[in-house]
């Protein structure tokens, strides 16, 4: 299992961390590299074109602005790309989703929320598990996980009351 | 291979119409329902947690306004569910789409565009192709197609001149 | 006289405790609860269906982003439900607002302002009052609080000019 | 039981027709006006101020543009008012529904969706049933109308095939 | 000359002080109140039908979010009314704009900028002016002034070079 | 009592047309041309500068798209400017309201609606009526006569019952 | 003097005539194709790659929604890239405006309005008479002609009266 | 070679520097002033009108909120000029964006990103380059030490693995 995470540039990186992590603790190898669409395109077309004889399976692409790099790299492989806006001053990211969502009909980016690297690495675990079903478990687990977290907090709440609760 | 294509209202089933065919294109069985996450929260529920166990393997799910209905999916089981805002009156899909991909962390919605429901289907297949690869040779094939298209586009526009072109 | 507030998570605490507020200083029973629409999809449901037989009468329930939480839980019940939309980066809940506001046809939400818990506290308060008339006079009370606060500025504004006068 | 239904001009009437229909299903008085907060201020505040003298419980109030009519009779009633932006030219609505939403701490509206005057009229359905027990069991028979309506459109795509299917 | 300045909250006060100083400077005697259209409508009413025999000439109302208040006023006198959008979180004040300058035909309100409480200080002056001659010689310096200091910033660019050039 | 109206395009006609009717209406005299800040930039200035002299009291300037029209007179001239964003396709007027409303400190322009030209008609009425006390008798019967307008719907939707009612 | 016209699809073929019109105008050579940044990705690296040895001297790129083309185009080419967001459901051209004008620092692309193709041809014109001084000619007469039909305009409306004109 | 850097309040100077040191870098002469389209309408029209019998080839203006400086300039040269959205509270420069690159029909202006002054710099090279051929060597070089920079930072990440690596 391998995944590329590629983005446009390094101060994408923080948010591109959540991506890593998750793939890391799902046990999903990861290629990481930062791409510019607009400053480096023969890499872009290079990366793209290569990523499946490299043993890639699918692709998440982060950028912000006027934010090709998803839907360039979609173009040239047949991987499925997941597209991240990364939020960026001063349009908050709204130029970034709308330049990732809105794909001509032909070639899809399959986007999340701005700055949504973590559900990017979560769609990524789930799509490959269509191919892997061990990855079922651990997202199960993973879900499981998320929801003692809250029912934990609800509890804290109960006990505490609400006028010294604090998140 | 099996997707569920699945839409708030029967209204949308024009918008939807273009995934089935793609889907149906390319090979894969389509159960297609109409499921209001509102309207019919029951419905939805049971939908999402058998989706699965009937051979499910994806999930497309589109709807419009407050379109909740891909994000209550795709919390009530771990399969990858594809959200397709739909246009509707009077903000033209702005909202849907805000309500499908601004998913909180933990339970991602693959977005594409408004009304993008071919795109959709063609994600689908790309996400199935990790697992069935003889869907690969298929994609490429109709990307070739596309291509051939827009360069016979080019050469009626060489031949005609400018003048009298018109698409 | 019970109302309960839940939220989407423990991070929206600090806005919904406005509405909490509201209720006790109403003389209202107020039951408090963290639920994830999409982490945990189930405890909404229970929640929601057994809302009544719990004694609850109407729910506020404040969400960020792709907010479902109102919605899901309006469709589940009969009670009357408040949303309240909360502000979150990077779309400063306009997101929410239409994730909340724009459901369709059959389950409606009584949406408040971006924030407005305090609102949403007080809107309980004026839909209770249909059946409680005592709280009628001390919603009276609360407004006559209101613009004495308001002559007071003026009389300050007016005693100290406008050069010294800082709010 | 008794609503009145305002709107601020008869262009809005075809709009608000939908919250009168419901009304008078669920066996509602309505009284139905037309006033405008500008055009007849005067009107609107006598309106607001005697309303609960003439036995009305709660207002539904429609407006488009800078829809200011369901917050200035807010702001001289304490019986609940629920907010309709109208879809108007050129911002479809939506300078209607910041207008209606965004109240100042106080003051609350109970906001539906641009032209959702359907849900305006079940919203106060819902309200009167905190008072009115007996509207319980017609809401609950008002849903079941709507999801069997779901379930046979499900029923006709299933027989037909989605080939044939039309709405 | 009178003009009266009216903001919706105190918490306004810091950006109508520029119309106040600006009226001051041109000689203009300036009536300053706070006043909520939705906590004190009847402050509000009274306000806007007594200006005129209390000698005001015209009217300057400053408000945020659900921006009521000019517009209020508008309809309640036929003196010219200035209306200042207040920048207030989350919207920034586009909500308070729309509500502001959406006005429906027959009662306009003059909106300026958001938090443009100095052009609207000036506005009133060049209207005022129209009646009173001698404002505008004063008017005149007053632009005379404005186009000295960019010609001041020029020379002291051009003397400085760009290089050490900070404004 | 002389007005200007002026129109960055004769396209624009159809909306600047109710302005004039209103200040014809009033009997105010009324000068009108088709003047573009773009196209022709030298009779704009031209027109500003010799405003005045040639007897005009204010200017009513309408334009759409990046509609610098109002600007550029209000920029050239002490006389009050009201400006008239025009919706123009695609995006609605939004572009224009902006481009006129969010003037620089220094040269206000007083901003109507949308398309709001009768109310820019108005507001130069009701600021000519600081110099001429004879306008606010007809201002006043102006809003009578909407006022009565209201009544005689409402009067029409009671008889009629809202069944039949139709505007 | 060579420029390109390009376009995403053949469905922009409308708009970009008014670029190619005024390039033919101006006696401007012109090389029209349709390439698609996403179809067809390599047609465009090609494209952009071989522009200048095949005597190109500027470019100018459609597209709509994601519009990647011109930026895509801009990063292979030195020659100045003119943008043009084309106008498509839904959302009216905002998509694709600031998909091309809100590019990384590195790589420029000169953005006109939405559907600005004519402008997009005189941008073109007044860069290339950078080199070729004999366009200024063209261009001075160009605004001539623009000036007169504006002068022509508001002497029909003089003669016609405003009552009988019509654009 | 001569290029003018012009821009509406010395408060824009920050961002504008960027286009400055750009030209600098590539050798290109510079006029730098500071020019309000509504403060100094005279100096707007002069420097427009005289600028290219100073020698000046291109212009480059930066401007915020109703942004008018670009097209005011643009209307009385027919040298190119480039617009420089500049981002100012409270609306982020999207009322700049606007108000710059919706220009009517007849004269364009060639609008960067918000406060790409950087972008405006390299496209006043682009552009200059038509004339100049010495310039593309350098623009050359300028892209390859972009190119060089990622493919730094791309080894600095190989080498440092993702869990140390900060940009």
């Amino acid at each position: 299992m391998k995944v590329a995470v590629v983005m446009g540039s390094d101060s994408d990186f923080e948010v591109m961390e959540d991506a890593i992590e998750v793939l890391r603790d799902f046990g999903i190898e990861c290629e990481v590299s930062i791409i510019s669409a607009h400053r480096t395109p023969e890499l872009a077309m290079e990366f793209a074109k290569t990523a499946e004889s490299r043993g890639i399976e699918l692709i998440i692409a982060g950028a912000g602005c006027a934010a090709h790099l998803p839907g360039v790299i979609a173009s040239l492989t047949t991987l499925p790309v997941i597209g991240v806006p990364i939020k960026a001053k001063p349009l908050k990211g709204i130029d970034a989703l709308l330049s990732i969502v809105q794909m001509p009909p032909g070639i899809p980016v399959a986007t999340v929320g701005i700055n949504a690297s973590k559900n990017a690495g979560l769609l990524a675990v789930q799509m490959l598990s269509l191919k892997y079903p061990e990855l079922k478990e651990k997202i199960k687990n993973f879900r499981n996980e998320m929801k003692e977290k809250v029912i934990k907090k609800n509890k804290k709440l109960e006990e505490e009351g609400f006028k010294t609760f604090r998140s």
